[in-house]
């Protein structure tokens, strides 16, 4: 990633704001609008930018030797920006039904003594100034519908992966016994998979004028991406260093439906399983420590690596019987940049 | 309003609803299904359905003479529910944001136990319907892509709309100054008027072919239509007999920037300005008989009434210079129900 495309792609962003605070089709006051400036500039750039910029690094892969045109270039960064658009929608509202306290390293827009509340309709405002910025920039174009249609399926693909997750945390507290691989794979394919992997892709391919519909395999090696990609950060949140990962995972003390308690169901005798049912979602280190041990007992790390080596060769098998090289290209990048990841 | 159309509407219902829990975009299990059965049911088809059944009447005023033919009465409906399920939608989060306790006679949603915070992603699976029934039913129609332009527009001019208010409500309870005509009338604009008013005959202009370029004296007719229809509302929930209306009006004791007040403002001299800051948005019923009193003293009830009357009279001249017979009668046939309402 060159520092010199990240500058332009912030600089879009500047000039995307710019646009939606400008926006004819309502009345902005000087209120209202420094209102949205102040949610925006909160809330959509402070992430990796990673979902975004890999728009961009798609396309220009996809081109292969050709250079972009300037418009090119900012159009590509315009559908980055919707995705990261949709993320920050997805976590203003997903901070507010966990009650989190910060995010990006710092409180969650909702905490903010003046915003409450009302970050629930900032999250809706968000959502909307996605097909605000397809409609000013990608009317004219023949993609533009099979756009709309992308940015509709996948966020309701993504809403209902969180209502499974919430749902399921909602009966797994009582009973752990609701907690399976089927339901894990599940909430991770469709509330982070679509969104976080197929997308980014997805937009670059109709910029480059294909019909998605001639692209379900690239579509299927990308969801199974994004399921390694979670599973790495369940495994990561239990056993990567936190001054790698840069926070200290809670997934055992929150109750999360992980992986690693999945696993551990699946590979535990009827005394273990006891143990996570009387351990597994409470506060206290004693608690905690004992979900950990058992992890270890099960050698869930050594089953983890397993997991990402066999993963990791299926995914490359995949990806070369794909027919174009371009493609597969764009693929192993993907794949590239999470293969043993650290943090 | 046929009894006969209003349940060939509810049975559309079921058929959507039916087709939403089947979705093949997403993978439901028994618990899934279940949730968004019993959250549709709970919250969409409860209300008057006036919004969603104007579609099919507006529709059919638009044929004339001509028969509907069973496709087109159950695509009409199709979209009428469109509407119904943006209105569940904003309901859902609007409750929780204000805090409110009952919506149309019952709890509202995040108030049950087993809601709660996971009514912010219901909120958000409802709005997620509609391109999904829009593309089920909707995807080979020339209209298709004027449909989604629409719904994503005024969704965004209501949440725009929702966004002033409650910035002015947070503003508004240290300055009552903040409160003019000027902010009420964007805010009932944008909030109110594009979703129940203009809407529901934009679809049904789309269906029978029109290009919404050519109606924008369509629109400003209904979104005029929908601003008179919001004072009306503000003027019965202080002045209406409860047992009509159905409901004790509240909007004095929760700080609303009612046209009342907004025009008990622009009347007032400084003695009765310091009655109203002093005693509006408080819970005490003597502070609220101040403000009623003061409401008769100012003869609110005669300066509705001339406004009533003016704007009736404006609204029936602009209709009747629109070069259509069978728009007009739309138009007429919307301002023929709320014209001197009681409820």
């Amino acid at each position: 990633m060159s520092s010199d495309l990240k500058s332009k792609f912030l600089e879009v962003y500047e000039t995307l704001k710019s646009e939606l605070i400008h926006d004819p089709a309502f009345e902005f006051d000087d209120d209202s609008r420094q209102w949205v400036e102040r949610m925006l500039d909160y809330n959509v750039p402070g992430g990796k930018l990673n979902r975004g910029l890999s728009v961009v690094d798609s396309y220009k892969l996809l081109k292969g030797e050709e250079e972009l045109t300037e418009d090119e270039v900012f159009l590509a960064c315009a559908l980055g920006w919707c995705i990261e658009w949709l993320q920050a929608y997805f976590l203003v509202l997903d901070d507010i039904m966990d009650e989190s306290h910060t995010r990006r390293g710092q409180p969650c827009w909702f905490r903010l003594p003046k915003v409450g509340m009302i970050a629930v309709n900032d999250g809706v405002v968000l959502r909307n100034h996605i097909p605000r910025i397809l409609k000013k920039h990608f009317r004219s174009k023949s993609y533009y519908v099979d756009l709309l249609d992308l940015f509709n399926e996948v966020e309701f693909q993504t809403a209902s992966g969180q209502m499974i997750d919430l749902i399921t945390t909602l009966v797994g507290e009582k009973d752990l016994s609701k907690y399976s691989l089927s339901i894990h794979r599940r909430i991770v394919q469709y509330k982070t998979a679509y969104y976080s992997f197929y997308i980014p892709v997805a937009c670059a391919l109709l910029m480059f004028g294909e019909n998605l519909d001639d692209h379900v395999q690239v579509k299927d090696v990308l969801v199974e991406m994004g399921t390694y990609f979670q599973v790495q950060d369940d495994y990561l949140d239990c056993f990567g260093a936190p001054e790698v990962i840069g926070k200290i995972g809670t997934d055992i003390e929150d109750f999360k439906c992980s992986w690693l308690v999945v696993k551990a169901l699946e590979l535990a005798n009827e005394e273990q399983k006891k143990l996570l049912n009387e351990n597994y979602g409470r506060k206290d280190p004693a608690s905690v420590a004992k979900v950990k041990e058992l992890y270890h007992t099960l050698n869930l790390q050594g089953v983890f690596e397993d997991y990402e080596n066999k993963t990791h060769e299926k995914l490359v098998k995949s990806i070369e019987t794909h027919p174009s090289n371009a493609v597969q290209a764009v693929l192993k990048s993907f794949l590239g940049k999470i293969y043993k990841r650290q943090k």
